[in-house]
């Protein structure tokens, strides 16, 4: 069986993937990560409609700063929909617009099987092909309903630990990667898949280093996606405080939790039941768990809004710090590449 | 630095450790585990009055058939203690009666920091140092904390995976063993620690075959320790009814839950807070999230208590299935010895 790095030429094995952290994830980050031999993604999230843009932009950089071994047909980076928010018919103009369509999809969170089933036939038809579709599950039940209606080429098994949304019944990647691999492979087995085409596996949430990668390796995935980690790359679009309330939280165990507090006071609907964001544990989350009345704790929350990078921070952050349980794991701010480097072992990191 | 299984000759790396889960540990789990290069656990848990007992078992087990390479000083198994609720001057007794104390006591879930302290010096002064001291814990915090209080020989890095009891605040192994590690060596580092005898890591949670076990090792852990995948060994006291639970369950992440509910049911009181016991996710734990009167469901638990195996199975299950999210990779009951030995690779498993 080919390797994953194979459809994805510029890369350089093991995969490490950018995740497309929405308004975070941009075209600087993706090209920085793409550079690198990873795959970076754009975030276009629940919004299409700055999608041509940023990839316009990233076609400027691409033109001024070409990435070896890209292939003509398709751009080196990925893109990242949250399914049951975004516009299809935007998203499949915006590619089929494009001169070369990204070399990924990313679909994440549909609000029902038929609607992934619609948006991977979307994609597919708009891009004639060319772009893989990247299908996000945290369970065996989702990947096998995935395999029926959409047949992923790729797999994004997130972990428990994943900062962001994600569904709140999941296991840690430990025990989620192995059992969905096996799961996944015997249904093609059975003759119930495409069996000219099994989906490969990147593994997601609690990855920070190359400790993280290499386990993954263990479990039997082709490859890593991460998000925290690249909140501290230089190139991420993120404010000062919300990188410093990452480079400062420690035993994300204890320091995150995942709720839909957050959603609620950013004023976030539409989730599908079932997913919260994690992040780092701040005064609107202690003040919702004591009791402080919704209209109260929004009132606190858009006094912090108007803090600027003064909202976050120990004792007194009221703004959402999206994060996983890796962020302890995360010290320093560094270059994408340098990033990925790392995460491949070819930097070595000093750890104590 | 010198590998774990130097302290324990008659072990193979990498480690296998038999966690002590209460009630099913016995001494012929511990004898089978340790006999393949393992090293098994009696279960102490919150009762003392039965360890003589086990132990005197497990050195008849041991004469008729003696483990190669055990040290004649120590037995070649340890044994857990559960410390808010077990009596640390019977345990001490316990040893001290014995010609050889266990080559290891694996200490969970003290309710203070000074109880840790105690046990550990209890134990260390009853065993005149012989046996060495696990310590469990599930978050860089609390690992600091019995740095300082018990020099733990080894720990145990519980992750949110794990069945049976834990603290809710956790992560998964993926990002709590690098964040443990390198935080305590960075502690031992500073001179803050005991830095003849820097501590060895033991991961727990989530783990169920080779490829758990290879993750861990990449994670930086020392070996391994199981719970749920040795509910299936054929020397695991334990109910029918509960280990065919055990095979049935998929999708850990969907399937278990970590709550109290199952310990309001069977009348544990004691856990310190912060703890819940993660299981199989039945119809005692649905009932209490529909609202179902405490009352009622006890009535309905004590029912099923009476009805035996009957008492477990797919719809019409109220007794508790303890067990972790890597239940679902739990799919046939074998040996300890040849469990012990498909960790380590050393049988090949055929998956699909």
């Amino acid at each position: 069986m080919a390797s994953i790095t194979a459809s994805y030429p510029w890369t350089t094995a093991p995969l490490i993937a950018g995740a497309p952290m929405r308004l975070i994830s941009g075209p600087s980050l993706a090209h920085a990560i793409s550079s690198a031999g990873g795959i970076g993604f754009l975030a276009a999230g629940t919004d299409v409609s700055t999608l041509s843009e940023n990839l316009s932009t990233f076609e400027s950089l691409l033109s001024a700063s070409p990435i070896p071994g890209a292939p003509s047909d398709v751009l080196p980076i990925g893109v990242g929909f949250i399914v049951w928010g975004a516009d299809l018919n935007l998203a499949a103009k915006a590619f089929s617009e494009l001169p070369e369509p990204p070399a990924a999809v990313w679909l994440f969170a549909p609000s029902s099987s038929e609607e992934l089933g619609s948006w991977a036939n979307g994609i597919r038809s708009a891009t004639k092909g060319k772009s893989k579709i990247w299908v996000q599950v945290s369970c065996i039940a989702d990947a096998i309903d995935a395999v029926r209606v959409a047949d992923p080429d790729v797999f994004v098994i997130q972990g428990a630990d994943a900062g962001g949304h994600g569904r709140y019944a999941s296991a840690g990647l430990i025990s989620l990667v192995p059992e969905l691999i096996d799961a996944v492979r015997s249904y093609y087995a059975k003759g119930s898949g495409n069996a000219s085409s099994p989906p490969k596996f990147i593994a997601a949430g609690g990855i920070a280093d190359e400790r993280g990668v290499n386990a993954i390796l263990a479990l039997g995935a082709d490859g890593a996606a991460l998000g925290t980690r690249f909140l501290a790359a230089e190139e991420a679009v993120i404010r000062k405080g919300y990188q410093d309330a990452v480079l400062n939280a420690v035993d994300g165990g204890n320091s995150t939790i995942r709720t839909d507090v957050y959603d609620k006071l950013r004023g976030t609907v539409g989730w599908p039941e079932g997913y919260g964001g994690r992040g780092v544990i701040n005064l609107s989350y202690s003040d919702a768990v004591k009791g402080v009345s919704f209209e109260e704790n929004e009132k606190l929350y858009k006094a912090a809004e108007g803090a600027g990078d003064e909202g976050w921070g120990e004792g007194k952050a009221r703004m959402t710090t999206y994060a996983g349980t890796a962020v302890g794991l995360v010290k320093k701010v560094a270059t994408a590449g340098d990033i990925v480097k790392e995460l491949r072992g070819e930097i070595v990191v000093q750890r104590i």
